[in-house]
């Protein structure tokens, strides 16, 4: 792990900023989890549930972080972004997976990443239901739980069709008019599950998934979990090889050759 | 919680059975969950595994209940169904959502039901990764967690433009040539998720999740979480509003109103 990676940060101070700002979160979105609550909508059209889990959580992870980096940028998606004057920007979605919140299932996140000029560095995805934590800084990938420390690292899968994959919902493919080239992928691979947000991408640090790939995602949505995979020994680009700190169409892989494969796919030069 | 409609078994002794059954199951399920494992393809078309996760848990509840009830049926997923000479059968799926419990996802659960003269009366469903146990008896449900104890109850959601739906995948209406009248109900919610299994109904019946509609559900996938929703509160038929034990095409609903309302979907008098 070291300093100039995270252009110049004490690389203690940033994982004890993630894990403080995570437990700050979960005092905000866990007492809520479960109970009965009124739910938003944030458009007219369509569902997307915000709750005041969600904006709590998020106060409270900006306001930790800008008492310690009065100078840095934050960026989260319930409030408006904050400017810094330096290179430094926090990156925050307090609930990934809103409405695997609201119908009561453990696989949404708080996620919180740190990027440098723009680039993807450090990145936390915490559960706090399952008490599970996920946290990448350069050089270094972990899972926490009860005191359990693993290694994250991705499995070995190469092949389209050893691959067990995952995405949020078919929805998002047909929403965003790729349902073509994602019922090309999944035909491909060997099995294919639904409805896990955030928590898809760290079971694939983690090695139990191979292969996740996702349309329209936000820049929240995706950029605190590119250092978990990175770390982890994974790749993540854009449907078309390009960085995913932005979000959009996003592909993440176990393996190099695995997700050369994918991308064959999605970049629409195999269907 | 009368004996009379548990046939005359002693309510207290069913209900430690399935807690002790499941404990039995989770020391066989939990340290083989998230590590690498050779997993066996059951059916030579398609993926279906089976982990010795799945055959160690059964062959373990099937020994506790054997001792206790030794001529009582047992019916399971991986085994046998051993003929008993009463009317009682014990219904065991050892890990329902076996895709889920491969892909580290937990929201897989172990499934302990008890029918007397083919009526499902007690069931339960265990997660043991989060220590979550969902549990019936007659006139009781209850979720039980840490030392946490809540009653069961369904939410008072009466209309399908209000229900929050859940499904294991939308590959099973494919298989079983009922996209149709799938997307037509999926069109007619607030919204869908995949993914769940046994995970949804227990959310069903906790009040989280409204609408739960499946195909081609084996006795097993579903008969112990029958008495977990209808005590709760809710309904839960096949799809042309026959008795669910058998399996099949099977939905749950909140209230009698959304059941009714997902049935004219269902039964195709609205497509």
């Amino acid at each position: 792990m070291t300093e100039t990676s995270l252009g110049g940060l004490d690389a203690g101070l940033v994982r004890q900023t993630l894990l403080d700002a995570a437990d700050m979160a979960a005092a905000m979105t866990l007492p809520r989890f479960r109970s009965a609550l009124a739910v938003d909508n944030k458009e007219a059209v369509g569902f997307d549930p915000v709750t005041e889990a969600d904006r709590q959580a998020e106060l409270a992870i900006r306001e930790l972080i800008g008492k310690r980096f009065p100078d840095h940028s934050i960026v989260g998606e319930e409030w408006e972004d904050k400017d810094g004057t330096t290179p430094f920007a926090w990156i925050i979605d307090p609930i990934d997976g809103t409405r695997a919140f609201i119908t009561g299932v453990p696989v949404w996140g708080t996620l919180i990443g740190l990027t440098v000029g723009g680039k993807a560095v450090a990145g936390l995805m915490a559960q706090p239901f399952t008490g599970e934590v996920y946290l990448s800084l350069p050089g270094d990938a972990g899972y926490y739980r009860d005191g359990q420390h693993l290694p994250l690292k991705t499995s070995g899968v190469t092949a389209l069709n050893k691959a067990k994959m995952t995405a949020t919902s078919p929805d998002i493919f047909e929403l965003s008019g790729t349902t073509g080239v994602w019922n090309a992928l999944r035909k491909s691979v060997l099995t294919t599950r639904y409805g896990l947000d955030c928590y898809g991408y760290a079971l694939l640090a983690a090695g139990h998934i191979d292969l996740v790939a996702e349309a329209a995602l936000k820049n929240v949505d995706i950029c605190p979990l590119i250092p978990l995979i990175q770390n982890a020994g994974g790749v993540i680009t854009t449907w078309d090889g390009g960085p995913a700190e932005q979000g959009g169409n996003c592909v993440a892989a176990a393996t190099p050759e695995l997700h050369a494969a994918a991308l064959a796919i999605l970049g629409g030069r195999l269907v």
